[in-house]
C-alpha cells in the first residue's frame, strides 16, 4: 500500500515537496455537520510555521491554507476535505550543492537508493515542511474531538538538548516560542540555542503530548491497538527516534505492584498506563512522550560521499532549524488528535450498540481517595 | 478497519482466545516457492512457549502448529497460509473470580467498557498467548528474509527490572531462558526472579531486537515509514510501553555533529540512526529497543472495582509470568521480521525497476576507517 | 494488498484449498453481543454443500463448521470469529492427470503462470469449495442485519442455460435443489441437466439476489459506492462474468423519463435503480443479477497444452458440478449480506450523529399511488 | 474505510465538488522515473471535457490540470502526484431550486438522507465532473503500462439508447464525439440525440473497454480477483448499472464446450473469458462491457418530494448531458488502466521471483490455428 495515507476511517493523504508548487492533504471520512473554516486551521499552522523566532528556520512562509472541497456553507459535508498550501519562499539555490552529495543523518542517501532519483530542493519530500498539512488535518480532528467528547489535546517541550524542563503549567507553553511549560526557563533555552547556532551545530528535544477527556473504549486488542497506532503516528513525524506511552521506559524498573493503576469507584489512583490498557483507552489522560533527534543539516563539516561513492566533506548552509523539536509540538498534537478521532469513529462503527448499566469511572480520583 | 490484521502486502490475521478451542493466524501474500514445513515454525514457538523454566508461567502447552493451507509438496503456493494451534491446558477455574472484577493494570476493565462483555478465561483475547501465532508468522518472514537477502533478525534481554545486562554475545542469548546475551549474569537474574515470585510481585524488562543485512531502500517517506511501522509493530506487542530506534531517547541530548552517522566509501562510521533515515532503511543494522511493563496479574492485594463500580480487593493467583518480558524476545523478533518482509515486498512493487550505477555502501566501515 | 480479505470494517479473510486439510475464514469486526452458534451457520452451508441432488457434484462433504474463537457463552465478543471446515472427501487421484495440463476455461493455466506452481488437487485454491467459508461468514452478516435492521437477503435462479425461469414466489426457491422460484419448471430443469450430463457438457446460469428492508444511506459517493462494492463481491464469486444492479443492461435502452424512479410521500413508484442512487442505498430493495459461466471441467474432449506448451487433448472426468450456478444462490446471498453489513458499520462510523426531521419514504408506494 | 481512495498499491484519492473551488486527486505509489508532464494528461482530459459538441453539456471548462507534486525535472519521483483542476464555469443559480427537492433517479435524495446535508450546486460530489481527476490519473497509468508492457487501453460506444453500433475500427472512435467505432452511423446518432434534446429526455449507453498486451498473471484467486476489481472500478463510474467481462451475460446460455477457450501452442482459439480466468489475467485482451443509465436531470416533469416529504413536480433545466454515456469512454479507459497498473505492481511484489521455463502462449492464435 502506498504509504502517504494515514488512518483507518479518518484518512489523511499527504502530498507535496518542500520547494514544489504546493503542499497539502485530503482528509477523507470526516463526519458531516462540523463547522469548519480556514480560521479553524490557521492558528495551529501559525504555531508551527517557520520564521516565528530567531531559533527556527528563517524561511518566510505565510502557510495560508485554502479549503478546496468538502465544506458547504461553513459546514463539512462528509466528502473529502482537500487543503492546499502554496509554497512561497523557495531558495533552491541553497541546495544546489546537495544534489550530488548526501548529508550525514539525512534522508538524502536513502531516497537516492530507494527511488534512483530525488528532488533535492529543500529536502524535497523528506522536509519537515510536509508536517504543515498534518497540522492542518489535526486541527480538524481537534475541533471534532472537542465538540463531540470535550477531548483536548495539548503538547509541550520536556527537554531541549541537555536541559530538562520542569512542568509548571500548560498556559506557559503557549507564551514562548519553545512551547516550554515553564516560562522561567526560557532565557536559558534562548542562550542555549544562540550558542548552538554560533557553533553551527544542532540539538535534539523531548516532547510531551497529552489528551484529556478521552472516551473509554477506543482501540482494539491487536494489532490496531490505540497505543500501537499512536506509536506509528509519532514515529512517523520527521526526526522522531523514540516513543513512550505512560511510564514508558520507566516501566522497566517498576514492580507490578507499583505500575498497575488501582481503580476505585471515584476514579483511578494513578496513570502509569498513560491512558491505555490492552490497546484500549481507559478514559484517563493519554500521555505520550517522544524523542526528536538533532537536525542533520548543520554548518560543521562532516565526512560523506557523493553519488559515485566518492568521499566528500559536507557543510550545510541554507536555512535550517537548529532544533526541529522546537516547532514539533503542534505536529505531535495533530497526530495524536488524528489517531483519537479515527479510533472514535472505529469504536462507534463496531460498538455503537453497546450499553452498560454503570458509567465509566473518573479519569482521576479526588485527592482524598 | 477491524484491527486483527497486520501488514500491508504481507498480511497476518490473528485469531483466538487464551482458553478457547484454538488460536492461530492466516498469512496472506507470501511469495510462492518458499520451502516451508512445521519444522520451520516450531523452533521459535518453542523458544516462546510457556513452562520452559520456573521463571515463566507453568501452563503446559505444546504449542504444536498445524499448517492448514498454502503449502503444497513442501513449498508455499502463494495462497494464504493458515496456521492452527490448539489450546490444551485451560484451567478456566483459575479465572472465575475475575469475571466480575478488574485487575489493576490489566485490560479487563477496558474490554468490558469497549465491548460490554468479555471472555475472562485466561485473559481471553488480551492474553500474551496470542503472541504464539505472531511468532509462527514471524518464522515464515525470517526464513524468507534469510533466503532472499541474507537478513537475520535476533533479539535479547537488555534489562530485567533494575538489573541492566551488558551485551557479551548473541550466542549467549540462546543458552539461557532469559535470552540474556551474557551468561555470567544469569544466576543473578534467577535470584531476582525467585525473590519476586516469593513476594508475589512482578517486574518489567527492556529488550533489544536487531536485523542485519537489511536491503537499503525499505520504507517510505511518510506515513508508512519503516520506523513508524516498526514502532506500530512493537507497541502492539502485549505490555510494551516504549519503543526506540537507534539512539532513541539518547538522541535528545546528542548534538547533530555527534548523532548524524558519517558516510565513507567503505561504509558508515556509526549507527545512531538505527538503520533508518527519513523512514527508509540505510542498509545498516536495524536497531530497536522496547520497554515491557511488569505483569499486572500479581498475588499482592490491590484496590479495584467490580462491574457495578463497587470497591473490591484483587489478588490474582492462577498461573502467570512474573515478567512477561522474559518470553518476549522471540515475539519482538517475529514482529520485526514481518515488518521487514512486508516492506521488502512493497519496495519491489514500486521500485522494482530502479537501477543505480554504484552499489550501496557497507553497513559498517572497516575498523581502520 | 494480499487479496484474500474481503470488506472494509467487517473483514473476512478466507483460506484453504479444495483438497488440503481444511478451509475456513476469520471474520473480524463483528459487533459484540450477537447470539451465535454453529446452528446459525449450518443451514446456509447445507444449502450450498455438494451431493444434495444428482445435478451437482457427488463429492461427499458434511461441511460441518467449527467456531474457533470470538464467541463466549453463546454471544460474539467483538474479537475475530475463526471458522474451520475440515475437508473430508478428497479423491486427489482424480486430478493427477491435471497437474501437467490445463483445462480450457479453467484457472489451471493462470495459476501456473502467476505463481510458477499450483496445487492441482481439486482445483486447489480456485475450487468453488472455497465459497463454503464465504457462506458461513455471510450467515453471520445475515443474522446481524436481520436483528439490527430487519434486513432480509434472498436469492433464486433466473435462468438455467437457455431456460428462463419466471418468478413465482420466494418460497418455491427453498423447495427445490435449483433454487428456482417456480416449482412448475423444476421437471424441465431436471431433464435439461440430465441431458447435459449425458452429453458430458455443462451450462451457465443467471441468478437474482435481493435485500429487503435495507437502511437508507449505506454507501459512499466514490469510490466505495455500495453498488461498486456489490459488483466487486459478485464478480469475485467463482465463474461470475456479469453483474447488474436494478435495470442493469436494460437501462441502456431506457429513456430518463422511464428509468428515474419517481418519489412520492408514500414511497417510490418503481425501482429501476435497484436500491442504489449515486452509490448510496435508497431504502428500496437492493436488486442484483449475476451471470455464471458454464463449468470448465467437462468430459467432452478439448484442445489444450501442457506445461511445456505442447498440444494435448483434455477430458475431465472426476466429480464436477455440470452447472456451478445451481449451488451459487447461497453464495451470492452471503456476499450481498457481507457488503451490506460492512456498509452499515461504515455508515454509523461516519454519520452516526446525523438526524433528520422527517423519516425516509417507504421502499414501495402503496398500489393505488 | 473512507471511500474516496481507489486501488491497492497504486492509490488514487479523489476530491472536490462540481461547483467548489477545485477538483483533483492524489496518485500515490507510482514508480519513479516515468517521464510525466501536463501534456501527457491533457489529451484524455480533453476527450472527456464538456462542451465539445452540441450533444453534451454546454458548461465551459478548460479542464487544465496542474501537477502540484511528485514530478522533478520531468520525471516522477515515486512520491505522491497531486493533480489540481480549478472549476471555472459555475452557474450555481441553475441549481437553486434543487436545494429543497430531489430529482428522480438522482443522488439528491440519498446524499440528503446519508449526510443530513448536501452541496446541491451542480450535483456537488455526485457530479460526473468528478470523473475528470479519474481520467487524469488514468492517463498516468496508461502511460506507465504502455512503456512497461506495451499494454494499450481503448474504449468505444457499443450502443446509444436503442441504436446498436457495429464495430468497424478503433480509429473511427477517435474521429467523432460519440466515440463510435463506426463513422457511418454518426449521422444517425446525431439525429437521435437531437430528437432527445427536443423532447427534454435522456438515454442510456453501452460501452466497450479493452486492454491489449496485458501481462499474464495479474490478479488473485480471491477476493481481489482482477475481474472483481474491474467490476468495482466500472460500477464505481457515475451512472453505471451493469458490468460484463468477456462473454458476460451471454455466458449463461453457452455450453461449457463452447465457452471454455481452447489453448494451443500458438495461442488461444477464442476469448470468451475476456482475458481473465480464476481472477487472473490470461494474457489475452481484457474485454469489458458496461451499461450506463440515462441522465436523471431532464426537462420533462416528474413526480418527486421535497425535504419535508411533501409532493412536488421537478423539471430540471440547467446544463446537462442528455446521455452521460457519450463522454464516458475515456473514463472507463482510465479506470481499467488504473486497475491493471495496480495489479501489475501487486504481481511483482509477490511473484517477482517467479521464473518459468516456457513463455506464455500468444493472446490469439494465428488465423489458421
Amino acid at each position: 500500500m502506498a504509504g502517504s495515507t494515514f488512518g483507518h476511517l479518518l484518512r489523511v493523504t499527504n502530498f507535496g515537496e518542500s520547494h514544489g508548487p504546493a503542499i497539502g492533504c485530503v482528509i477523507d471520512g470526516c463526519p458531516p455537520g462540523l463547522a469548519l473554516a480556514v480560521e479553524d486551521l490557521q492558528p495551529d499552522l501559525d504555531r508551527r510555521k517557520p520564521g516565528t523566532s530567531r531559533h527556527v528556520t528563517q524561511r518566510r512562509e505565510s502557510d495560508r491554507v485554502e479549503i478546496l472541497s468538502g465544506v458547504f456553507e461553513g459546514r463539512t459535508t462528509g466528502t473529502p476535505i482537500a487543503l492546499l498550501i502554496r509554497n512561497e519562499d523557495q531558495r533552491s539555490s541553497d541546495y544546489e550543492n546537495l544534489l550530488d552529495t548526501f548529508r550525514p543523518g539525512h534522508a538524502d542517501y536513502t531516497y537516492w537508493r530507494k527511488y534512483g532519483a530525488r528532488d533535492p530542493r529543500g529536502g524535497g519530500r523528506s522536509s519537515a515542511r510536509l508536517t504543515a498539512p498534518m497540522v492542518a488535518a489535526g486541527a480538524v480532528a481537534k475541533k471534532w474531538l472537542r465538540e463531540r467528547y470535550g477531548t483536548r489535546v495539548r503538547g509541550c517541550l520536556q527537554q531541549l538538548g541537555e536541559i530538562e524542563i520542569a512542568f509548571v503549567a500548560w498556559e506557559h507553553a503557549e507564551r514562548n516560542p519553545f512551547f516550554a511549560p515553564n516560562e522561567a526557563i526560557v532565557p536559558r533555552l534562548e542562550d542555549y540555542m544562540d550558542a548552538l547556532r554560533r557553533q553551527g551545530d544542532s540539538c535534539g528535544a523531548r516532547l510531551r503530548v497529552t489528551a484529556t477527556d478521552v472516551p473509554v473504549g477506543l482501540g482494539a486488542p491487536l494489532y490496531d491497538k490505540l497505543d500501537a497506532d499512536i506509536a506509528y503516528a509519532m514515529m512517523g513525524i520527521n526526526a522522531v527516534k523514540g516513543v513512550e506511552i505512560g511510564a514508558g521506559f520507566g516501566a522497566v524498573a517498576q514492580k507490578g505492584s507499583e505500575h498497575g493503576d488501582e481503580l476505585t469507584p471515584d476514579g483511578f489512583l494513578s496513570n502509569h498506563a498513560g491512558g491505555v490498557l490492552g490497546g484500549i483507552s481507559t478514559g484517563q489522560d493519554i500521555e505520550v512522550s517522544i524523542a526528536i533527534k538533532p537536525t542533520s543539516s548543520i554548518r560543521l563539516p562532516r565526512r560523506s560521499i557523493d553519488r559515485n561513492n566518492r568521499p566528500v566533506t559536507v557543510e550545510t548552509h541554507g536555512r535550517h532549524d537548529p532544533c526541529v523539536g522546537i516547532r514539533a509540538t503542534p505536529i505531535a498534537e495533530a497526530m495524536l488528535a488524528l489517531v483519537l478521532m479515527d479510533h472514535a469513529l472505529l469504536q462507534r462503527a463496531q460498538n455503537g450498540d453497546v450499553e452498560l448499566p454503570v458509567p465509566p469511572i473518573a479519569a482521576r480520583a479526588p485527592k482524598d481517595a
